[in-house]
């Protein structure tokens, strides 16, 4: 078989794995351990076709995934990967750019300036800001982390309790001392008049925690910041995209005074994993505390490699599946998804508030819903492990207070009102 | 037009481009800034096409790529993404997993285990070691290094001259001390008998260096960093795959010994870029220094993630391109392929020597052979430059004892021994 007619036949089974998406199980419906039993346990030792690749997806791998594609979805953040990010990674694949230094991909390097820049005036950033791709958020944030210490030689940051775990992650693996500030009644870091930041390296304002997508004041905590010399790193990884429905850049305020930002174009705006934009209003700040060029890279040109910003060397060409995602889609086709996500978590959550069975637990926001049924911790953890083994939906928890709730994301572009209506259907009936 | 239809013509425009990709030149013929000029300064506002991102990939990307699959690349370390590694890639876009923990991906995290015990077979590694994908060596040796100081609580890291930026960038990232010893003659570390650890976090030996692909007297550093407590990363990010061929395990002497160690399927294995596999014999103490699950990510099930493991919480799907690489191939086909790149650099190795016009300037070693032209630095640079602007082939340098010397690194899989010939004829031609 040649290249051209295996590529035919992986493009036949993504087309029909997407077209059957849907009547799978959400949840992987298998035991820890089932799929290794499977696998081989010596490496191969003759070369096979790809038409085995493509057969053993089918007959072993397939129980054993998690279909973060299905439009019942609802864990943790459901995301989509668009048929044109599908499609720009096989070319991405192809062209295998490494864009160590400027020559080695100046087609990756100054195609990822410029779709970060278009990405800035989507969502309605400030004009200047440099942005580049990270493969995570946690990467994103660890690399801020170090700009900032790096800038203000100094150790601590301080996020809310409810900051997502990569802020307490890159914290430790940098050896920084993490402060955590309690949250008010509605889920947001507290600013008390007794809260300083003059030893702080970092300040990591969330807009959309992950649990209850709340959003920490942004702008009070950055004018304390920078009067007390701190940085502010602002994590809208997931909320982010939905700045780019006019309507809903009411959560950004203040984030014009950060001096990183982190949001996820693979979380909602239908990109590929791995796909994290970071921002900086400080790019050579961000320069000085990553630029290392050693002689073996050195090149005559008066140009520069993203690699300057961030950890990595070796980059892949990701902004190749952002630059398609972003020409299919345009402006008003994302904002339409975006748009109807939220309408379909509003929803959701009035039929929950409806119900006097089950309760809303933090107030509405973005396209996430946080709700429980009445009654305790283990009839919820119940509801939710009866729910996912059905196979039927797929949700996940967090807790409140000591309380364990329920968390639905909308997130998929395949998810219609017919899926959330669905899920409904199946919750209230797992709870009989 | 459908999912499946753009699928067809973009397997078309991958396999066209594969077919052509000799035909054109190495490096990209550009200036920096000419790309973005040619890029539209505002977002796209409606949706298009896929078939124009296909177009414009001719009409407008293309003369901004440096074209790594072409068989003329001979820069940095050369590097293949083979056919099924990049259908493998379009698979993963599409399943688009997020392995944050077991339940979201058990195929993911049992697949990556497995194929990583699987490329420890091949390589002759010890039994039992700890296997898994980071995106680059940079990721994996900061891993290392930040398991190093958790477990250790001190904060050196000693390598040698000639070990990667990556290395020191690492250090720099993470706050740590860098200390770095001068080499010998045959550009290995020096052990002289004052050679201390007592304060050392970690020891990095590279076997492979960047810039010459020397070995670093592994079990001798080794021993003694034991000795003195320190933790042991060996960096075999290029060669270590060399170790496929048994009979070019002579450089692999006291790998056993090491706490960790990083080779890259991306770099000499034919999987596209990003697959860093990093392995350790200590997974203990890598997993208490990153192990870190927030409630949210809570669940019942008796499994691990391996984000558990390293930096970053997201991890998309990268077992899947190196598993399918690995069965494609198979142990001899994988063999067959570099022992032609070692005999490739011999012979080119074997030009250089017999030419009096030009000197081998350091022993010869696995894939690559460093060289120069009789004369001056600047002469040596301007023959680099006119052969990489001819397009015909693309080289790099570094600098040895502060001399300018030429490298020439073999490693794409199209790569045939006319190839090599012309690369060499063409830098005859250049130095006249």
């Amino acid at each position: 078989m040649t290249f051209r007619e295996d590529g035919y036949a992986a493009v036949d089974w993504a087309a029909d794995y997407l077209e059957r998406v849907a009547d799978l199980p959400v949840l992987a419906q298998v035991e820890p351990g089932e799929l290794s039993a499977r696998l081989p346990d010596r490496p191969p030792e003759r070369g096979e076709p790809f038409a085995n690749i493509l057969r053993d997806l089918d007959d072993v791998l397939l129980p054993a995934l998690t279909n973060w594609q299905h439009p019942r979805f609802f864990a943790y953040f459901a995301v989509t990967s668009s048929e044109p990010g599908i499609l720009a990674e096989l070319i991405a694949a192809t062209l295998n750019q490494v864009a160590i230094v400027w020559r080695a991909s100046p087609a990756s390097t100054e195609l990822e300036l410029r779709v970060a820049d278009w990405v800035r005036q989507l969502l309605g950033l400030p004009e200047g800001w440099h942005g580049h791709i990270e493969d995570t958020a946690s990467t994103s944030t660890l690399a801020a982390l170090i700009a900032a210490r790096h800038v203000t030689e100094r150790n601590v940051v301080v996020c809310s309790e409810h900051a997502h775990s990569s802020v307490d992650k890159a914290a430790r693996m940098l050896g920084m001392e993490l402060r955590k500030v309690p949250a008010d009644e509605a889920l947001r870091m507290r600013v008390g008049d007794d809260l300083r930041f003059d030893d702080v390296a970092a300040v990591v304002p969330t807009i959309g925690t992950t649990s209850f997508a709340s959003v920490d004041p942004v702008r009070e905590l950055a004018e304390r910041a920078h009067a007390d010399g701190a940085w502010v790193h602002v994590d809208a990884a997931y909320a982010g995209p939905s700045w780019i429905c006019e309507e809903e850049r009411r959560s950004q305020d203040g984030v014009e005074l950060a001096d990183s930002l982190v949001v996820n174009p693979h979380k909602w705006l239908l990109v590929p994993m791995d796909c994290s934009l970071l921002w900086t209003s400080r790019p050579d700040d961000f320069r000085r505390a990553f630029s290392l060029v050693p002689e073996y890279l050195r090149t005559p040109e008066d140009a520069y490699a993203l690699s300057e910003y961030g950890p990595a060397l070796g980059r892949r060409f990701r902004s190749l599946k952002l630059w398609a995602v972003l020409r299919c889609y345009g402006r008003d086709g994302l904002q339409r998804i975006l748009r109807e996500h939220i309408r379909l978590a509003d929803l959701f959550a009035e039929w929950v508030d409806a119900d006097p069975d089950w309760e809303l637990v933090a107030p509405q926001r973005f396209s996430l819903v946080v709700f429980r049924r009445n009654g305790s911790d283990e009839e919820n953890e119940a509801i939710l492990e009866r729910v996912n083994a059905s196979g039927e939906l797929f949700i996940s928890h967090t807790r409140l207070n000591g309380r364990y709730v329920l968390r639905l994301a909308i997130g998929n572009a395949r998810t219609t009102e017919d899926d959330v209506r669905r899920a409904w259907e199946a919750l209230k009936r797992a709870s009989r």
